[in-house]
């Protein structure tokens, strides 16, 4: 389904001369920051789990608690901040045509991400991977590099989308 | 016109409703941090244009140049920070459907600070106050905040949106 | 009375001049942002005293406690940087001159802020919030700008000093 | 090569064990960000090169100068950051008998990472990539997953090493 | 003639009171790093001396300007801080008691700190020196520890006061 | 002692030359800023220590321990980051040779620091501060100046390594 939708995208545009347009003034652009970011914070919700209930926990249980949280929290934003820059600064009007739901899929993970904030909540944050996981097959199909999806080689080990790459 | 319209929203959006639902999780959110940062932009494309040019400048000149370039690039890394907040915390279905502009509207400032940071260009810099005034008075609107226009009490004294306030 | 006062400076002090001085190498002070840091830090004492009491809060309560706690003090240490910019870069001799009380003034918000950053204590936030509005009152003033007093059209609705702007 | 080397360090260590014990106090380690603030150095320094000499810049050029040589510094910052965190939080003695230049190229990446912040040297740059990519290599034998490399798919496309992942 | 100073505070103020009441609730004050950043302002003068006229420079050259200059400015700030946490958070009525200078001599290393970022002038970030030196001087005479001066035991090797510690 | 093992390093290499290469490119290194680091890890620890048991806490407490726990982490995360500047930037052939301890010290500050991090644990946190004192010890030797012990003029009161400076 993917190749298939690939070559629907490849022709409606040229996508080598919008990936030459973009490059010229930005940065590296690659999704998998904001994965990696996704990935922690479950592995954050998965941590604050194994703990006893808020007020059996002991100081040092309690600290772990704030640490877990913390990170959980410093991910969200980087989360946020990683696809914010790939969207104000990548995309353009070409990728906005193939891909309409570019916009309403942004907005949802700013959503998602700070419903996986506020709370510890493991569905709410697998949902938030869901959505980056998308935005990533977008961002790799507009730039005309298959994907392909593994489980991320260490904790939580949850579906990672990956782009395909000639060895 | 803007009484009008704040008129129309009212009629559609029970808007206390939906402000007391995102006031509950979220922090105050208030324009004005991105529209000076705009006007901070403005300011240093103006001090810059008043250096000699590149190499005729002294080293003392030169360091002024990069101290205001570096202000500039800061202060559009703040306006693209600020919006995004608003727009990923604040901005949920009911405001999407009374302002149907915003996801471009926002997408539009991304590429327009994007633009006055990589270019030392006034029109292109005036243009993005233009977009985020227009986003501020959006942001007012929505609250069911009359908003009125003064030329800020600083250089570059140039047109603000602000919200009307009874004193 | 301010108008008054307001009068007294303009006959001491040749203010567009002093504020031309300060303008060429600085940046565009408002004291709006540190005013908005006070009322997010009441906002979260609101916030705060609405959870139950510490040892019967449950996971999701204290995580909220942590971050709005974490919002409180990050918005504490912005009331400070963003005072101490304005008295260390704006305000010089003329100033000081025509407001003797600034340094103390200056000094007790950072005593005041750093209480309120100690204790969840509406009391004592308030008490901060009267201080940096007397200063943003004194900043107006010394720029020849007119003051009034609102209420901020969002939570905590206190009063805060805005510049009064000619639309 | 590497598959053997893999077998002789599984001989070695039961490395579930070292990862279980690592990743129970730790985040999500990942060389690909350090990886790809290499290559964001390498890409920096050929639009650097670009540019016509010191001296025959024009204002925007030398902007364009001020800003690429700022990202390079910062991602010269980062690659350190990166390799760091993952030699200082999960490099222990079991990686460190396995590997025993761990240490020495660690260091070295620090060493070169600074000498690329230095100089506008794509040699040297180019030499740095190669350093992190063993790191890379290190990282991912330690935990027991085979690597490939492939041109890395954006410029300036040069040879990363990835994991290799079942799909 | 500290040693008699030095004296003259302890009959007036019970310093072991005076910092028991201020070490509850606060961090460690040390203005050594203060001090550590006016001296690197100091080098990077120093440094940024050596280069060849602005419009001579090679690109290597203008790199080199800009890193140093981006040092400075960076220990500008830092010099800011530093001194501001110290006055906001350690200096209290004793305090101010026994060194009325402290609000004039505070707010005079802001306005210095400004003029030594501003300018690539060493007379002007030594005068810079000078203020620090006598805000730790106070500072530790303060807390009843004599101090000495002494080169500082790297370049620029300029006098720096020192508490006189027991060893 | 460390007169004899300064008179050996000096007598293996020319240290006022290996101090020059270093200083051109770099900063002012002073292991001074890791050690302030460290004892205020130690600080926070007792003040920590001070608190009831975890669910005895009220809101007031639960808020002190989150600070207290936050200014711990912070310092953690700068204890690392200086040792790591200091051994990435002017630890170079010369002083690893004079002191091959170098490595695995700087790797153990590592290790040691994160474990101050991750528990409440005073005799952690003094191993800790017994490993940067003794980097800074080699560091001052490393540049042939000698050191004394003394305890730090503020609490917690431990021995700290200085520099001997000619007054």
């Amino acid at each position: 389904m993917l190749a298939k939708l690939l070559n629907q995208i490849d022709s409606k545009h040229p996508f080598t001369t919008v990936s030459a347009h973009c490059d010229i003034p930005c940065k590296i652009y690659d999704p998998i920051t904001a994965q990696l970011a996704v990935l922690t914070m479950i592995r954050m919700v998965d941590l604050l789990n194994e703990l006893p209930t808020a007020n059996e926990m002991s100081a040092a249980q309690l600290a772990q608690f704030n640490r877990l949280l913390g990170e959980k929290e410093l991910h969200g934003k980087k989360v946020k901040a990683e696809i914010q820059v790939i969207w104000g600064d990548y995309i353009k009007q070409p990728q906005l045509d193939a891909f309409p739901e570019l916009h309403s899929l942004t907005h949802n993970i700013m959503l998602a991400a700070s419903k996986s904030k506020q709370h510890i909540d493991r569905a709410a944050t697998m949902e938030l991977l869901t959505l980056v996981n998308r935005f990533a097959e977008i961002f790799w199909l507009s730039k005309g590099v298959e994907v392909y999806s593994a489980n991320c080689p260490y904790p939580p080990a949850e579906l990672v989308i990956y782009p395909k790459l000639a060895s």
